[in-house]
């Protein structure tokens, strides 16, 4: 993909890039998919570059598709990058280093790249993640043990939690994160992994059945010693309609 | 500003542009600094460019300085802005004439310009509108009375609003809007005319009481026949914490 863009720099929009945060959800861990290739032993969020005739969010859509073969999921642009730190050789070497590209090719590429950064809400179990070629690793990685991450990529990383975190305030999340059937204690340790905080059992039962979109279902979860808790799904419909309109009243 | 930048676009992030939705309270009235030029029908959005060696969120700051002699404001980065439609010689032709710049010099000038969009909360009586220029105008303009806006603004602009009302939920709002003393009835009024909708009196006096923001002046307002209402004042200390931490504990 880099070395496409310095061969053809006109075909794309100049010093600008996206970078895409993309969640999953599995064995109760938020993980975020990342990219590592034999050169470095950094570690990279996913990203590309905008083609001129297409709308950066389009760019971003690719970008999703092209990593976990998934088309029509909760995408969500959250912040843009573009400090001056941006703009230097060490950054640019890092990434041409990153890639494996020799850096005299380089040269226009010490620009600042200003960056677009995205966030991804998907299913673990429907992704397939998808390396470009094959000096590339991409894989699912606990957000709670991330490595050492290019340029300012952790930066990245953690506005698109703190804005997740902020947007449980405003919407419903769980939708493609769970499974089609789940309990209400696995919807509660979804909460709970992404807060990074214990919630009172109670309390959230109460506040996520005031909302109004789970359906529960006249099944009980299998392989369950005890007492087996009920299964739910969520009503897809009046979901959609919270995620549209707001989660809280408010005012 | 343009002019400069046609003239030295080495100095300047390439096709990056910043717009600046400014939002002042009076008259009950929540008004927006807008730009017009003798050239045009149509007015903008204060914007300008990033140079090369400034953080884009500082060339923002630089913005709003320029346009309302005001700093250390409330301004937040809220969306950026890149469809293909921003590469168009339509679009560019428009921004030209906005200035009075002769076409031909505009070449360079039809590759799309992605934009970030900013928005503040600014004092009204504070602020002093800086034309640049004989030929521009600078206005303040009720945000239900919005004349036609060049290229995409009022995309921007309904953008920069519906994250306002949406962050109403996230945040209190009023410090830098309101005097310095001001009525719940006046608090309620900027709180009705973000939102575009009346609010009950008792469910509101409820809600903002239970912030723990506002202090009880031993002050009634003057100039009123009958009962006079209590002054309030920000307590700018607390006021700040929960702009920092967020409004609702949420889950």
């Amino acid at each position: 993909m880099l070395k496409n863009v310095l061969d053809n720099k006109e075909d794309y929009q100049p010093s600008l890039s996206i970078d895409c945060v993309i969640f999953g959800f599995q064995d109760n861990q938020l993980k975020v998919l990342l990219i590592k290739t034999k050169h470095s032993h950094e570690w990279a969020l996913p990203g590309g570059f905008v083609p001129v005739d297409e709308d950066i969010d389009d760019a971003a859509v690719s970008v999703l598709y092209g990593r976990t073969g998934l088309k029509g999921i909760f995408l969500r642009q959250f912040a843009t990058f573009g400090a001056v730190k941006r703009n230097s050789i060490d950054f640019s070497n890092r990434v041409l280093n990153f890639y494996g590209i020799p850096l005299e090719e380089g040269k226009w590429y010490t620009n600042r790249f200003v960056t677009v950064g995205y966030y991804a809400l998907v299913d673990f179990l429907q992704a397939v993640p998808q390396p470009e070629g094959k000096n590339e690793i991409v894989e699912w990685i606990d957000h709670n043990a991330v490595p050492d991450l290019i340029l300012d990529h952790k930066e990245i990383l953690d506005k698109a939690l703190e804005t997740l975190r902020m947007e449980l305030n405003l919407m419903p999340v769980g939708y493609n994160l769970l499974p089609e059937k789940f309990t209400i204690p696995q919807l509660q340790k979804l909460y709970e992994t992404i807060l990074g905080r214990k919630l009172d059992r109670r309390n959230f039962l109460r506040k996520i059945t005031a909302i109004g979109i789970l359906i529960k279902l006249d099944e009980k979860k299998s392989n369950v010693a005890h007492k087996a808790p009920n299964l739910y799904s969520f009503d897809k419909e009046k979901y959609e309609e919270v995620v549209k309109n707001g989660l809280t009243q408010g005012w």
